[in-house]
């Protein structure tokens, strides 16, 4: 207690100001109280998915095992182990020693290079200097928001969409605008609704192909049209290509960056999806900025805010060159056989259910599925329907609504086919026990 | 650009309020300008480090090797491997293919148990809710800087000190006041002005021991003191101990949080430097709070926060359990020898010296050295003595205006005792050739 004759007398209007008396009564030890508030950053940050299943308050049947089609890790299950060489790309990391130092926080320009020559065509070229290696997909996303926006201006963010984006975006005080994807054209963007909500704090618009949650793939064509709509408004583009080239065999990716020569393109990736290890948290940012408009501010920008954490662990990045040239391309083809042959047996289980319409996936590793609410009149809404599943069938699949479109549920298909044969007899069972006939409409309840 | 009818006039606002016209001239196509500007965020993430190094204009001699004592990584010589125990670790982790998935923003339960029951103490209990496990030390500063502070109010930092403090608050608009270390009592704190600068918008205190710049050690004593001035006007503390434990054997390390039991304090730590593996990015946030005077809020605002780029490689948080129980006494015991003897051969090299200050250190990596500027009149500051260091003699010190401490450099000593050698013998013969004498003190000079 020594020191408190030198308490400045700015102290004495703290205490005054914040009305705070001694608790303890003495003369001189006049003392504020104890008051750690959490920032309004913190306040903001919000998770959508977890506030709706943290809040759910129902308990699986216990007479069934619990199947869960909710998370979007395609390892939990154990049948999708990444390749054998991704496994030996970091065990030589390891032992080679040379690894284990701090690199630029942008990532070591080793695999820099690496990832730029894998991602690199003539239609986009890439460099070393156009890649930012992240702490995940999530992190470059992070950072090409902190880096495109100021608090007060806005972003275009898919709906349905990876909730990500909002929880990003509104915890840096940025607006958040929601175009709307069409169920009813394969989910492709309403086009003229996206360029409708444009205005001059628009900063960035994120396109997320092939698409969480929707599984859905933009054609060639429909990509042009988005990039016309963002060279026509001047606006960026965040491209989150993250499930890049998990399409199936009858559909082709095209990253958005080879479409377009002129719209400033930052693409997020990672080795999370493709090579099924979203632990590692390995993420990147490739700059397509081939007109010069991102320009070196941006760049620079992108470097500085990534020394405030620094980047990805330098073992996956030791390990990057193998996994990216010496994975089999057997085994990505064996997983989007996979996913494939799940997607079309979920599909086509889940159409043949009275009330229930899903929407075919071309890609990734999810479906959605809509909920023909007035054939369930005993559920409010998706997240009742999803819960009630849960309570009866012990099978969980996340309400549309963490995703910003009610009604609809979103089925992870990455588990094994015998899980995923049994979910969808469970959702059957389901329906079936709480389908009612919308009132006129007759026909369809005889059917 | 079919769509291009349907423009809401919204936009013919934007186009006139920014006074852009068109530049293709055509009647219907009025077309914004890109103008894609970093945001103010990533315009105040300041990195003093890099702008003073990348600055440097001087290449070094060429006919000497270039010694760097400027990076505080003890991996890049190789002299300092981990131990294979933490190698092990993560090929297991590895094997076992259990930690390729995503696991809980705030890292999975059972390694948050590890690190609670490495680090409980009977004075400074910690249960498994009480650890969040983050990208690096650097994440864990970030998230309580984040849940403590908002724009405009300030947080407590040392001079000299760890750059990242300022970095991460000014990018975060968190106002930083300095408080002075002092070399004469070892780098202790000034209490008196440290406690002058608190006011009504001072939200955090941060602590960093042992030190870097300085490798200093503080005592029990002076901690109680320090825990004093916090418990007086209420702030809490960010307790930055990453070189936890990296004390030489005439020290002792107390980790802050068990001389307290009322003042709420955030340890922040990892395995960085003392497990030798900083490129690995484990780092860890220690939630002290007996008094519970965070409370949930805090603790939700970290988990919440977390969730923004989710935490460090599920690999290293799988090989956690062995790293921190398995690596032997010897290893720590063997790299703190090491760093002491070094320690010493540098002390007394640089003691030895006329015109230079050393201070011994205690802990740490690191060893400051003050320049009697008088005497070397040729150079304006430690910036300019320092490049022509590196100019003459391929030494490579960072000047300690890095750490806001004009005219003192800072030894990285975990180089091999060659080197350390070579690097004072070279910078006794740069001091020796550029030393004058200061007017009015002969004596000096004659000895
Ligand atoms: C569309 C989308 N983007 C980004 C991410 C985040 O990826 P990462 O785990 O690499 O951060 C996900 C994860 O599910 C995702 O679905
Ligand atoms: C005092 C101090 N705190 C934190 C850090 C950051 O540690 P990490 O590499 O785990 O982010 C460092 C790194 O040098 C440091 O010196």
């Amino acid at each position: 207690m020594q020191d408190h004759g030198s308490l400045p007398s700015v102290l004495d209007v703290h205490v005054n100001v914040t009305g705070r008396s001694s608790v303890l009564g003495k003369v001189k030890s006049r003392k504020a109280r104890w008051s750690v508030r959490p920032s309004e950053m913190s306040n903001k940050t919000f998770n959508p998915i977890r506030a709706i299943v943290d809040n759910m308050k129902v308990k699986p049947n216990p007479n069934k095992t619990m199947i869960a089609l909710s998370i979007g890790d395609p390892t939990v299950f154990g049948n999708l182990p990444t390749d054998p060489e991704v496994t030996q790309a970091m065990k030589d990391a390891l032992d080679s020693g040379k690894f284990n130092g701090y690199v630029p926080s942008i990532g070591c320009l080793s695999s820099r290079e690496e990832v730029a020559s894998y991602y690199h065509c003539p239609e986009a070229p890439l460099e070393a200097k156009d890649v930012i290696l992240t702490s995940g997909c999530s992190q470059a996303i992070e950072l090409c928001l902190a880096v495109l926006a100021n608090p007060g201006q806005n972003i275009l963010v898919p709906r349905p969409g990876f909730s990500l984006y909002r929880t990003l975006a509104e915890s840096m005080g940025i607006e958040v605008k929601l175009y709307n994807l069409l169920p009813e054209k394969n989910w492709e963007i309403d086009l003229k609704q996206l360029e409708s909500l444009i205005d001059e704090k628009t900063v960035c618009l994120i396109v997320n192909n092939p698409s969480n949650p929707c599984g859905s793939v933009f054609s060639r064509r429909h990509l042009q049209k988005i990039l016309a709509v963002a060279a026509r408004q001047c606006v960026p583009i965040l491209a989150d290509e993250i499930y890049g080239d998990m399409v199936f065999s009858d559909s082709k990716f095209e990253p958005l960056a080879t479409l377009s020569s002129n719209v400033p393109i930052l693409s997020c990736g990672g080795l999370a999806k493709r090579w099924l290890v979203p632990g590692w948290r390995m993420g990147w940012i490739l700059i397509h900025d081939r007109r010069d408009i991102f320009g070196n501010e941006i760049r620079d920008g992108l470097v500085k805010l990534s020394q405030r954490i620094l980047g990805p662990c330098t073992l996956v990045q030791g390990a990057l060159k193998s996994i990216l040239c010496r994975t089999p391309q057997e085994f990505y083809h064996n997983t989007l056989s996979f996913l494939k042959s799940n997607a079309d047996l979920c599909y086509g289980a889940l159409a043949a259910i009275p009330g229930l319409r899903p929407i075919r996936p071309s890609g990734a590793m999810y479906l959605m599925v809509g909920i023909e609410m007035e054939h369930f009149p005993e559920f409010e809404n998706d997240v009742e329907f999803t819960e009630q599943l849960v309570a009866e069938q012990s099978v969980h699949c996340l309400p549309a609504t963490c995703f910003e479109y009610p009604n609809f549920f979103r089925v992870v298909i990455t588990v094994p086919e015998v899980m995923m044969l049994e979910a969808c007899s469970r959702i059957q069972e389901f329906c079936e026990q709480h389908y009612h006939c919308a009132e006129g409409s007759q026909e369809e309840c005889d059917k």
